[in-house]
């Protein structure tokens, strides 16, 4: 579970009769449909991105209990994606044969063999349409405090992109993989295509960005915000690092490069860049 | 959420979609199907005794996760019973004139409104549908340690039964009122009768009896099993009262009474009595 | 662990160095000193009520972390209350021979003998001394709504105490036996006194009042107030059974004793009883 | 809170009475001294590297709670390490001059003022002295399974170390600052030497390694191993990254080159690097 107010707890399987979302105290009052979540899982399915997977599935949120005339009652919430478009059939002969990169073998051990292998069961990166679920409705909850959170597609294959400021990165969902730079994304196009014709796949960061936080969410010193993102995360099978700020960049830097100094400006206290 | 390892979350609305349960820890490798469920749910089914209520629906439980080929996996297990012969039209005068006894005036003002208020919503009796789902999961791991749980009618209106072995007790669910006493069963139905013929209800006292219980669950000071167990029972909206072992009767009794000694009997440690 | 929000774990042992608590997530700024909570630990010693133990402790408090200059920090509190006067010689008898009506052997077994035996170790009613600090800090918060939190001896050895109002209640920490009812406190001396000449003990009914509780604190369908004072009052060792509102009296009435009608008056929704 | 059956609750202040943790849910049985724990905490001792911190001070343990005889019982075990060598004035006057890196200002605003400023208080990395601490207990349980946990430094201002195997790992402990390989032992020292002279700080890497790890730990799909040891680094107020295998490593590598392809090997199902 994630969280300790707005609860999070994700549940099914790739490919079984659904994947989906329990989500606890969330709050009453937020205006919520299934449309609203439906435009979230569009941005996550992989048909929106060539190159990352071979399923298409045009996936529809059924909103079971919690929301009640258009709005949320202060009851969990259960969102369900139902599965279709399934071919099961390839994954009786990965049973005993054990991709690489992925859990089937640890699963395997770990559930005694009654882990539902097909797709990854619950392993699966699909699971992850829940989170999205989830954010939608958190979103709802981020804007009354005028809070805004996005993400980009920050690196392919050791390549970078540059984003210069906030404007910028609102263009990312409508960009070609999530990419405002469209330098750079010529050249995630070539990585890509080179990889795919070599039946191979590619590495990549993800940088998300918050605007609009308040000074001093999460609970230390063991419940941080850090912490508690990055555990969230995780949940994300693919992920394998998670940094903030500068990250494993410090380790190149002095501390005089990575402080960012408290002044006065405008009579506010900012950080100086 | 009930539990620390096998995690217990209810979910749904009376009117609304479903009521349901999410089950997060649970082993894999239980043999587990919906007819197991609905056979439990049955015994739940207000139409199995008269009198306590006015609604008739046959549940059924759809598995949505974590079960397959018949047997749990280790994955988050999703029970949903669909409401249905569902007529919500009374409820909308019962808006603004909340029932005694009910939530509906607690649930307006904590929910500012948004509360789903159909047949007190989340708070309808209604939900422990997804707590007996739970049960029927959770029975087939204590079937493995050879733990039995039974309950029966104890108490109507003042009057009460009596059950002599354990033997007895294994007749309850087939016995009228849940109670294989039934000298007692006689005197109940009467008090019953007399009171819906008055439009009235009756209180009562359900007994739990757990067989084979190993020594030592629980895990004090705090996370005591009669400290969870109590926080499962108060999850039922009627329950007003839990006692264990002679309950309230010790404010009555010395405590050489009360106490069983440890005794050593063929070779074994026992209680007195 | 106690609360989501506000977080209470007990810790140590009856005859090890010391008891205490560790609250987590309690809100900056509330004024809290040691004699505070000395204060409130002193109306839960033994010695002041004669009958219920035979240690005379003066316990107090020491808070090790969380406040500062007076006041909570909001960092987590942790409050030590040392072990004195403690002999404990007399406990290594009891080792191979458990007492009846206490944890010994369900100890022994569970912890495979290495559980601190002595005055019932973690099992000790002195833990409850944690409980009370915890309280202490929780009044402070309490305070701030204006609610505040009464107990009184209500039942000894099937006799009643009656309490009129609030007004008699408030004398209740004031009164011999914790009961502001005189004439009930004469009857309880009496029986307290006979079960002592003959070595015996006697149970007893504290009944818990709350005034100015705002309407709609808890979280359910699980997370009920309910449910939640329940397992923290299960946290005390000799506590055998919960109820609220009218309890076990409800098996004996009908519903429309038992239910309390909402009425307008005055122009507020108030109960009408 | 850290863990679900083992859990680990941080407390204390860098200038307050002491720092610790307490531990719940620890199994009895475990043979642990206040020595072991002290041993650890002169490996996390600010004086066993120069370079890191200003303060010296011989951090001593005390067991509070929940060992007895040597051995753990079962019960909550508190451990603190008290303050000592402390002088605190010069904090005043940072108290409204927040440094940069800290959580000076961060505190302020969420504390309302209230927090206790000194040493950084509660965000100081002086708190993970009680992590250690409950590593040193958690070490006793993982040996029981000969899991083995090591760490190193593996890099500090952008130069590398080479570990190339577990033997020479297990010397880190000896060597200085902790990293084996004293070729970029010797580059550390010039890159901290030069640091240290411009009264500046650098960054760094720590690896850690755990040998002989079960297969399938964590709780999928949300308390994944990663995640919660994730969420348990970012506890270390200095830590700005975690990755796991190759990590950020995989932003530069097709999938071909990272993924490990299961093959059998004497009979064993391995990776093949």
């Amino acid at each position: 579970m994630l969280g300790k107010m707005f609860r999070v707890s994700l549940l099914g399987e790739s490919h079984g009769r659904a994947v989906g979302v329990l989500i606890e105290g969330c709050p009453p009052g937020l205006k919520i449909s299934e449309e609203d979540i439906d435009e979230m899982l569009a941005l996550r399915s992989p048909g929106s991105i060539r190159f990352t997977s071979r399923r298409r599935e045009p996936d529809k949120a059924e909103i079971m209990s919690g929301v009640f005339k258009g709005y949320t009652t202060g009851a969990p919430i259960l969102i369900l994606i139902r599965n279709k478009d399934v071919d099961s059939s390839p994954y009786e002969k990965i049973r005993f044969k054990p991709r690489p990169g992925h859990a089937d073998y640890t699963a395997y051990i770990k559930y005694r063999g009654f882990n539902d292998y097909r797709g990854g069961g619950m392993f699966s990166g699909r699971l992850t349409a829940g989170l999205v679920a989830a954010g939608a409705v958190a979103k709802k909850i981020l804007s009354l405090e005028s809070i805004e959170v996005y993400a980009y597609l920050r690196e392919v294959g050791g390549v970078k992109s540059t984003i210069r400021d906030v404007k910028e990165l609102k263009k990312a969902y409508e960009s070609p993989f999530y990419c405002p730079d469209l330098d750079a994304v010529e050249k995630f196009r070539e990585i890509l295509e080179d990889a795919a014709r070599a039946g191979d796949s590619v590495g990549g960061v993800v940088e998300g960005v918050a605007v609009n936080v308040p000074v001093g969410l999460g609970e230390p010193p063991i419940d941080t915000l850090e912490g508690d993102l990055a555990k969230a995360l995780f949940a994300i099978p693919a992920a394998k690092g998670v940094e903030f700020g500068s990250g494993f960049k410090l380790a190149e830097m002095r501390g005089s490069e990575a402080n960012d100094e408290y002044v006065i400006k405008n009579g506010r206290v900012v950080t100086l860049t």
